[in-house]
């Protein structure tokens, strides 16, 4: 369980000032994004599931009250007022997998204003990270045509959380494994792994490494072949392969992880077929993204499937979504700010998806086409079925083949068109002339 | 504590089939990179602290055991191992806050190679993340020229580990604090915060809400102006730091989070003044990096601090380092790959750093200068009194001012200096005849 301390100083500082002042009343807030980033056509939301799990189970450890009040900045009132604290408000959400856009909540908080203040920097940071690497990890899945799609990136993740999250979020875009043992324990899903260079220069003999290996896991062997030179390799894994067999064994794959590997693939085909072996597959890894993935597919490189790391695990050519939490709702009230080069609609929104296009609008309006948001908790407790996330895993890659393939494309920036309905541009403006005029209502 | 599952499941599988196949040997790894990122002229080390603590408790729980069992893939025998492990090896690393630059080893292990193996996910996950953000927030402190920097990045870092990591990595780089609290208690990095906009809009008005902050917190108020119109936020904030100051406080200082920042600082500056508020701070928040502080600051606006958020958070310009955790000694014999385009130098290996440039020798090499890699961990303990977070900022900040002028540039790429000792290039040449012909020895 994560501390409520995982927040920013102002949280508290704003809790605390908040119940001094008397303001008990309810507050909604939303989690969008006003603008996409420039590599991203869509983004996919993830992460609901362990928010709403921690919220169940926030709480101030007695540690961390001591922690606040060694700072010196807290009344005693407000501390006594914390070590009582749970979550009590609701929460409404879009399905996890669902691919999101532009000014459309993805996240709705509604609570007493001081509760659901405190909360805005773990679960930014948590959909944040998980939604990061969906959205990055399911154009991976869009370009991969299939091929069986590995995460390999828990070395260069951005530390344990994310290394996680990775995991399940890669896998819940339509990736089939992970190399994270942690990930496979926790989220069930499923591991995979080959060999090192270390493992092979450990032995006196590429084949000797090879040997070793496939002597230990018959049935799961799949040999990095260029540590040294790799068609000689190649040609190494296929005399293994050869031992397997008659021990009755088959050899899995290989492995190519350097090098012209779109070359070196049509040779190590061509050699494994020669040999009868048309059953190892052939695995690439090192470096790779969509972008560079599309290029090996494109060569007609024979690539069963493709281990993926950390430009992928890091989203590297977008390492952050600028998501913003947004009070749009004070005590029945419709609320926004209006400073400068922000745009933000006020008042709790539902989003509807027609034929192409989406709706935003106030909630409670209706439009033909599936409203998004629905309620996930309630007074502090789920309220909801949970899908598992396999189901999570079928969904989005339905939600992703039902989106125009125009949206799909990794390198062609296309925007995807958001509407904003008559009622909630109408509520914008008046808001924003009386704003400007000086004061909230 | 982290499980040891946290890592790749072959690093696992290769652990069985070392010690299936008998090999006990010891073996060294070394962390280093090949390349710096485009943008970075040096790296700086940070993260060993909290490697070493999780290598002295290392240990597989009854769960983990379970797990792996679930996965039927490994024999009892090993399984029964892993119940009894712990980490019996030596870690060899440069001190925490040294900027390094290619080709230098940051941290050794030297271990029965089953063990050394299993470290690398972990170890490099960690390394990694911590010393990403101490390279990009040693950035920012090298332009900051004395000014507050405060860390505001925790709602978008990527998760929790990461979040807490960065605390500690800005902090370590000469930060000041950082909003994070869960990072001031487990760290002790001081903790600082503003308001938000949402307190702001809250309130029936803009003073009002000015008003109640200030009310609670008469000692620590820093007041966002920029919620509706920046300019008359600036003027009521003056009027309720006139109302604290008739209570016997000073209002601490204003936020600018939109809009033109450079601008609005100097009419902020001014104002307060002219209302004799020469001791109200001017922070200065809202996409902010090293490039962007920069920029404000050689406009000459009159910014006293920084609230540096996701840009810095997530390296945004370099959002990972292509760190590799190689074998370089089998048996006490120096071992390497050829792999096309992975160049690695065989050996344990020692970094001297000279007037201005750096040698990487062989270890037991002597070059006149500062040899950076020292031992902190001996058969699974440490054995090095490691130095305070407040010891090792010092430390960074010290060697910062230490690097010549030039490498300190954050938009011209500078190749430092780095030597090959003639022996080390010698065993390189050596080696690399030897493996192409075809046997590691």
């Amino acid at each position: 369980m994560v501390s409520p301390l995982f927040t920013d100083l102002y949280q508290l500082t704003m809790m605390c000032a908040y119940l001094e002042n008397g303001k008990k009343e309810r507050a909604a807030f939303e989690l969008f994004v006003r603008e996409l980033p420039e590599k991203r056509n869509y983004l996919v939301f993830a992460g609901l599931e362990e928010v709403l799990k921690a919220l169940e189970e926030f709480h101030f450890s007695k540690d961390d009250i001591d922690y606040l009040f060694s700072l010196k900045i807290f009344p005693d009132w407000f501390l006594d007022y914390l070590k009582e604290f749970s979550f009590s408000g609701d929460v409404y959400a879009m399905d996890e997998g669902t691919p999101f856009f532009q000014y459309e909540p993805v996240l709705r908080v509604e609570a007493p204003i001081a509760e659901a203040q405190l909360l805005e920097t773990f679960v930014m940071n948590q959909i944040h990270i998980s939604s990061l690497i969906a959205s990055k990890a399911a154009r991976v899945y869009s370009v991969a045509e299939g091929r069986v799609l590995a995460d390999f990136s828990l070395r260069r993740t951005h530390g344990i959380d994310a290394g996680l999250k990775v995991a399940r979020s890669c896998y819940l875009a339509g990736f089939d494994a992970t190399s994270n043992v942690l990930a496979g324990k926790i989220y069930g899903v499923p591991v995979v792994g080959t060999v090192a260079h270390s493992f092979i220069m450990s032995f006196e003999s590429e084949e000797e490494a090879f040997r070793a290996y496939a002597k230990v896991f018959p049935n799961n062997t799949v040999l990095l072949v260029d540590t040294y030179d790799t068609v000689e390799g190649v040609k190494k894994a296929i005399e293994v392969g050869e031992e397997l067999l008659k021990r009755g064994f088959r050899l899995k794959g290989i492995r190519l992880d350097s090098g012209n590997v779109e070359e070196l693939a049509k040779i190590a085909r061509r050699l494994l077929d020669e040999a009868g072996m048309d059953y190892v597959k052939i695995i690439v890894s090192g470096g790779l993204d969509e972008y560079r993935i599309k290029e090996i597919i494109s060569s007609g490189a024979p690539v069963d499937g493709f281990g993926v790391g950390t430009k992928v695990g890091t989203s590297a050519d977008a390492p952050y979504i600028d998501f913003v939490y947004k009070l749009v709702e004070f005590d029945g009230q419709p609320v926004m700010k209006t400073s400068s080069g922000k745009k933000m609609y006020p008042g709790r929104k539902q989003v509807f998806r027609l034929e192409g296009y989406d709706v935003v609008s106030l909630w409670g309006e209706q439009f033909d086409g599936k409203p998004l948001l629905k309620q996930f908790m309630k007074d502090g407790r789920v309220v909801e079925s949970l899908p598992s996330l396999n189901e999570v895993r079928e969904y989005t890659i339905e939600q992703l083949h039902s989106l125009p393939e125009s949206v799909l494309s990794i390198d062609r920036k296309v925007n995807y068109r958001v509407d904003i309905s008559d009622s909630l541009n109408r509520l914008y403006k008046e808001l924003r002339e009386r704003l400007l005029g000086g004061s909230r209502s």
